[in-house]
């Protein structure tokens, strides 16, 4: 079997949203072996912290939180689609001509799995004309290598374009050991129940078992 | 393709280890609809939260952590084996005659997976022999429903046993709806840094799509 990680590393100087110090995570040691023979911390993070699964009730009033998400949405079939020759963000035109499917799980690799320095705040993101045509094709779902699927749109459009189209969406995916093609996608995650969003760890699997 | 999720939701009222209060997950809300547009929540809780991975730093000094485990170790084949009924603990005589083999990542199905109100504090465990046969026959990893392989036994001698012979721990899963046999077995943990452990969404799946 074939196993990439697409996981960012969850830790106090990771890329955070538009470099927000109060969205850093922090991990307080409670116990180590100078005091005992356990060494045991406690994790202090934000929902979107790293790769996670926004959840409708990130953006709608009355949204499913992210533990009401079926775990099928996020272990499915999936296509790595190369978006590096894109600049500032996604458009329709960009997406046309791709091939995509109704039904289909798209990972759109960008610049932003490839320059670490334009993931907190110029990172490339899917502008409304792209959301819009994502909707009327049908996706499944979208995943991003943003830390953000959008920024600076009004009334975060894109986000509630696909939420309400019942697109799941991935944010924070590095994706620059993936190649364009097909994979089993596994990326549901922790159960944060009523959470808005929650962080997964998201690979990718090829040359299944048989099982 | 089939998938069982095998995961505890995380919620302040979950079982936690022994019932202790300050090991309660917090969701702590940081905005809302009644002031803007978006609703976004803090995470606090312990790395051993729910269903997790306890990496050897948990219990050894200069352990491991749980970033430093591949998830090839964790994305595998598996067995679930019935262990219902046994009472207490799991001894060597309880494992003998299950057919473990080397290499083997076995997930044993206990009454803690059936009767809620023993979780917290007298919950089924691996004891001290049943930990030595799985090293002499060498497994690959092992799956508990307890929140943790062992209470009560002086020195932790489960959990050091099991980690001085890199034997993978997963504990809090939820195997009810899981019945005795093969699944590939997809339960990496988040990508805590230099953590000594890690929730992970754990899930079984069968009749894998050809990729």
């Amino acid at each position: 079997m074939i196993l990439i990680d697409i996981s960012m590393d969850i830790s106090h100087g990771m890329p955070v949203y538009r470099g927000r110090e109060d969205k850093r995570p922090i991990l307080r040691i409670e116990r180590d072996f100078t005091s005992g023979d356990v060494y045991e911390a406690r994790i202090h993070m934000d929902t979107h912290t790293g790769t996670h699964v926004d959840a409708p009730l990130h953006m709608v009033r009355n949204g499913a939180p992210v533990n009401k998400i079926a775990p099928d949405k996020l272990v499915t079939k999936c296509r790595v689609i190369d978006m590096t020759a894109v600049n500032e963000k996604i458009k329709r035109e960009d997406l046309e001509g791709k091939g995509i499917k109704k039904g289909e799980f798209i990972l759109l690799k960008t610049k932003n799995s490839i320059k670490e320095d334009i993931l907190e705040k110029d990172f490339i993101y899917l502008d409304a004309t792209g959301a819009e045509y994502l909707k009327e094709t049908g996706v499944a779902g979208v995943g991003t290598d943003g830390l953000g699927i959008e920024r600076n749109q009004p009334s975060h459009i894109t986000h509630r374009t696909l939420m309400e189209a019942g697109i799941v969406i991935i944010e924070g995916l590095r994706l620059r050991e993936a190649e364009e093609g097909e994979y089993l996608l596994s990326a549901a995650p922790i159960k944060l129940y009523g959470a808005e969003a929650a962080p997964a760890r998201a690979l990718l699997l090829r040359d299944l078992p048989a099982l």
